[in-house]
């Protein structure tokens, strides 16, 4: 399959999207601002501003989802192989959008912004934000440029909760939704695995309650939230494969101590360092939060029943190993939609990777979604 | 069915099985001593000593397996509703036999006991322990007590490692063997969630390089330790049936904030904290450590081979909601011993309660354990 081209040299812009103190609204009923939006677009929008798909981004991910910043950058944008001429989301036809979730760290306003009031960062007094808050911003970020209507909106894990929130948030926008990976209101064993990533960041003395800045903050304790987080994305079947028994000391008789070390054990190590050094603890404290609290139904009426605000496009997709986010619920969402009278279907994406093949699989994702958006209008 | 009765009022006995400083050598070649083994019995060793079973114990368990201590206790020993006259391990036939483990911390010798060279705890200067150490010390323990012929080993988690090295260790002494929610080396993902463990506890400032004593240890990173084991304990099912989404907070503005709560959350601090109160850190790290390096296969020759050592009997036990130890590794275990020539079986405990469903689907074991037992000579 020709997997087409990529969309080259790309950057993020910036755009103020609530410029006064308290213009934005959030779901709490706190008023906030300024907002400043850090975003990506890929193509180009058409006259009647009706081409545009969203691709809103998963824990730690950001607005740069295809393409380079620089000719040297050594990795392209996170979901690079589905943007691009000729490909899945085919920037010939369509207008791509991709923002950074107001309360993230990689551009848009967030905890370690600057809080006009004090002139410190927010920290700690960074507003609680929910999913529908992430998808007010970019709302009003569309409306900034011009968008009328979405063709689709895609997206795996929290990305896949602001999906489905854009679909019941603003149904008459909306003709697709690709939520991938994610379920219609967080499941106990997910708010458990959060609650022990915010308590490994917490618990580290270097937290300082949240006003860390502009020190290093707990660096050890957001390493290990990733290192939990990082078990959570793969499979048991992916873990064996890739490491195995692998033993990494090169002195045999390392063997026999507490502080020998297998090869998976380095490579959590390595996620953790990695994390570290561009990411936030205070933003993945204040997103995880989000997405415990994420539940279709709140304020809404019956949770099966608040399907029947979208009566779109629906592919559904779940992922065979994922433990996280199991199939069943990408099942359950498909089953909801359809019952309350979308076009919805599901499709298992069979693969070892567990929660992580959204960000893997791309020759498979890539036939199915661009088979979908065939049959869009 | 009929449970059968408990073995009422029992006591912890204490025996010294290695009396000199470097009596017993360990499998990383070191030599250690002396080693006390706390345990417990229930029922009448025979004549002829060969109506013995062992009931090797988890992570955090110990020697009480049945009974209560005293008339008060709440609540009786972890293993209690299998054993007993007319229970699936049935005290009027045999005699059972539960040790805690070397390493431990409820009584046999390990890192908070006093080392006799410099009167103050091991901590950190204990000496690597390995599962096969451990069922060396219990091979002591039962020389001491006379004992000639294993009827059978059984046990669930790391006692399940136990019960299989019993197997390959000691094959001429042992008839059959019930290994539950096991495998026979330790899979990638298993050590990568021990390793998150360990970290959680090592990061904690109050650990102090493993010399903590006597003073209070690394509380909070132990209880984080915990609450990440105990999530893995489970499943989502059976997290979703129990807690669901229920929030704990009782004002309505709580729900907005950082600091809200899911009773889920609630529960995993309990788990934490009450596991504090009753094991030690520096045990926490060196039972990880040992069931990091259990691979039956080690210094053995070929890991599928290594099963035709034990040519009696195996039931091995699978949970089909086990997402840490899933069920193919026990089919794997029943499979390579069958081929061996063993005469074995392969179980399934339909249970949503994940890897915990051995310590809880008491009804369905002792059914078929008991089964089991009666096809022995």
């Amino acid at each position: 399959m020709d997997m087409g081209k990529g969309v080259g040299l790309v950057e993020t812009k910036y755009i103020t999207v609530a410029s006064h103190p308290h213009e934005l609204t959030l779901e709490s009923g706190q008023h906030f601002g300024p907002v400043e939006v850090a975003y990506e677009t890929y193509g180009e929008l058409n006259q009647r501003g009706d081409n545009c798909i969203i691709v809103p981004h998963a824990l730690t991910g950001e607005a740069h989802v295809a393409g380079r910043h620089t000719p040297e950058d050594r990795v392209a944008g996170w979901w690079d192989e589905l943007i691009g001429p000729g490909r899945a989301l085919d920037t010939n036809k369509y207008f791509v959008v991709a923002a950074n979730v107001i309360g993230g760290c990689c551009g848009t306003t967030g905890p370690k912004s600057t809080n006009p009031e004090t002139g410190k960062p927010y920290g700690a007094d960074f507003p609680l934000i929910t999913i529908r808050d992430m998808v007010q911003v970019q709302y009003l970020l569309l409306k900034n440029l011009g968008i009328r209507r979405i063709k689709a909106v895609i997206g795996g894990s929290m990305g896949g909760m602001q999906v489905l929130e854009w679909a019941l948030m603003y149904p008459e926008m909306v003709e697709a939704i690709v939520p991938i990976a994610a379920s219609g209101r967080l499941a106990a064993q997910c708010i458990a695995f959060n609650a022990v990533q915010r308590e490994a960041i917490t618990g580290d003395s270097d937290f300082k309650g949240g006003h860390y800045y502009p020190g290093p903050g707990p660096i050890r304790g957001m390493g290990l939230a990733r290192q939990i987080a990082t078990i959570t994305y793969k499979s048991d079947e992916s873990w064996a494969s890739k490491f195995g028994r692998t033993f990494s000391s090169i002195r045999p008789q390392d063997y026999y101590s507490l502080d020998n070390r297998f090869e998976v054990e380095h490579y959590l190590d390595y996620q953790g360092e990695k994390l570290v050094q561009r990411f936030d603890a205070n933003t993945y404290l204040y997103l995880t939060k989000a997405m415990d609290l994420h539940d279709l139904g709140r304020g809404r009426g019956e949770y099966r029943e608040v399907f029947s605000r979208f009566r779109g496009k629906v592919l559904s997709i779940g992922v065979s190993s994922d433990f996280l986010y199991p199939k069943y619920y990408q099942e359950e969402i498909h089953h909801f939609f359809k019952q309350a009278g979308a076009d919805s279907h599901y499709w298992e994406l069979i693969s070892p990777y567990g929660h992580d093949a959204f960000l893997i699989e791309f020759k498979k994702m890539s036939l199915k979604i661009a088979q979908f958006m065939q049959t869009l209008s």
